[in-house]
């Protein structure tokens, strides 16, 4: 138990990006107690977009460079780096992350495709590891794959098992839902059409269904995805409990356009399966728009506010 | 120029579907000018589902079987054939088409995949092809490939300028959209992150993309397609102008995803590029509730207003 095992720790992301102007943007909107946040940043950073209503306590790490505003470089890599690290070191309930540089990390030789896969290197044990959900109140999508070239899809029985036994750790354990639903996207096109659109509803996905069924869980049979998330949207629209807990898709585009066309800048990107739940906004660091102050702070609120459902 | 050529030519599909209980509704309730409207179906089938009320012409095709509501049944195969080969005889100057059964037809001995092909066989002249594009008001998304298995689906240059060349003939000849402008969604996700996830959009789409603006085109580059379709939606539910006069997938459930998920059920299946345009509801035969009088005429509606704009 350390002291910061019930905080929310927030993390700026790349100095150079839009990072500490949301996070200082979504605290002083959303107001929250200073017992409740712990901030991992700098006060040169802080103090460069604003100031923050109120005392929160902040953890300063190095970073001995100037601003600069939509570049890329070592300095950011190396601080936004750090910041995850000492995240990782204090353990707090949940990290918020602001946006991060995958170049920035790159140059200075840290050679990870994102924050999900730096907190796995520190926070994996006993075999866990690191789902993507993405979130808008209780609307939720678990990706199967991840950041994968479409030709390089697949489906495995195993990837199936692994991640839905995970999602339903996570739903017991986290969410206290004790019978998730789940439903589960096809692969292909009509669900495959009874294999006249690719096989692999039926030579993978629907035997791997039936085995989780007799475990237990609660999930459909693959269903086509270009339909599924109808009556989502209506559900979303109007307010209504979503037909389901989660809903499983094949790919990451399969997942991510239906949950960003209906919730938009609401859309949070969480990870799940490690001892830290983190949040962080669906945007990126924006270098485009960094230092100019109009950054909407909707998707870090929203990162920040998931911690509290 | 035939009789029917400013006609619209309504198919009632399959006769144990809801086929013909949409139209008859959709017609009821549209109350269009008998002058506008041809049916293709059969007195029978049209009377097992309720009453016209405005006295639109009818031509019969031969139906010798008693309704079987829920089942596929080899006549109702040649039916729905032998409707479509009519309408392609009288050159209508547009069809819309209730659906039929896949099985059905194939159950008589008409082995394609659809409408659209069947469509194709008996329209197609001098290198016409039929495009599918799918339709929402002003909201329109065309297919680079239709229903081939995930793994399968390919992207070629020439799929590309053949499909965006009929894209825009079709604007500029049937919408009198001189310079319509084109999204076109990335294959891979977050647009392959510069060969990172994939390199089909440095090594084909974007030298095509670069090629097709040459020669006259209005066309992004390959955007991600997660994203691409968050103004699409704030866009469509406000009311106002799409952002782009057509958003273009590279495959099935990337383009249908957003649109059915946005417009749900009025959503209209459009088959472009040859010399009669046909629209369909984007629903099936729904054997489930034939014959039950439950089915929702709105996507029929739909598809014949898609006619009139």
């Amino acid at each position: 138990m350390s002291k910061y095992s019930e905080k929310i720790a927030i993390l700026t992301g790349d100095p150079n990006g839009i990072g500490a102007e949301v996070t200082v943007k979504a605290l002083n909107l959303l107001n929250l107690p200073p017992k409740d946040i712990i901030l991992i940043s700098n006060d040169k950073i802080l103090n460069s977009v604003g100031k923050l209503y109120n005392n929160y306590e902040i953890i300063n790490v190095d970073y001995n460079s100037s601003i600069r505003f939509g570049e890329i470089t070592t300095e950011a890599g190396d601080f936004s780096y750090n910041c995850i690290k000492k995240a990782c070191e204090i353990r707090p309930k949940f990290i918020v992350t602001a946006p991060v540089s995958k170049e920035a990390l790159h140059l200075a030789g840290h050679c990870f495709n994102g924050q999900t896969e730096i907190l796995e290197k520190f926070l994996a044990r006993d075999r866990q590891k690191a789902e993507m959900l993405f979130v808008s109140r209780d609307f939720r999508v678990l990706l199967l794959t991840r950041h994968v070239a479409l030709k390089d899809i697949k489906i495995t029985q195993d990837i199936i098992i692994e991640k839905v036994e995970r999602l339903r750790y996570y739903f017991q354990n986290k969410l206290y839902i004790k019978k998730p639903s789940f439903a589960l996207c096809a692969l292909n096109p009509h669900a495959g059409e009874n294999g006249i659109i690719g096989s692999e509803e039926i030579e993978i996905i629907l035997p791997t269904v039936e085995y989780l069924r007799k475990r237990g869980i609660n999930i459909t049979n693959p269903l086509p995805a270009d339909s599924l998330f109808v009556n989502a949207s209506k559900s979303y629209v109007n307010g209504e409990k979503m037909p389901y807990d989660c809903y499983i898709a094949c790919y990451h585009d399969q997942g991510l356009i239906p949950i960003k066309t209906i919730a938009s800048e609401k859309t949070v990107n969480m990870t799940i399966g490690l001892d830290i739940i983190r949040t962080s906004p669906s945007h990126g660091t924006a270098f485009d728009i960094a230092g100019k102050g109009i950054a909407s702070a909707d998707s870090m609120i929203e990162a920040i506010k998931t911690c509290f459902v």
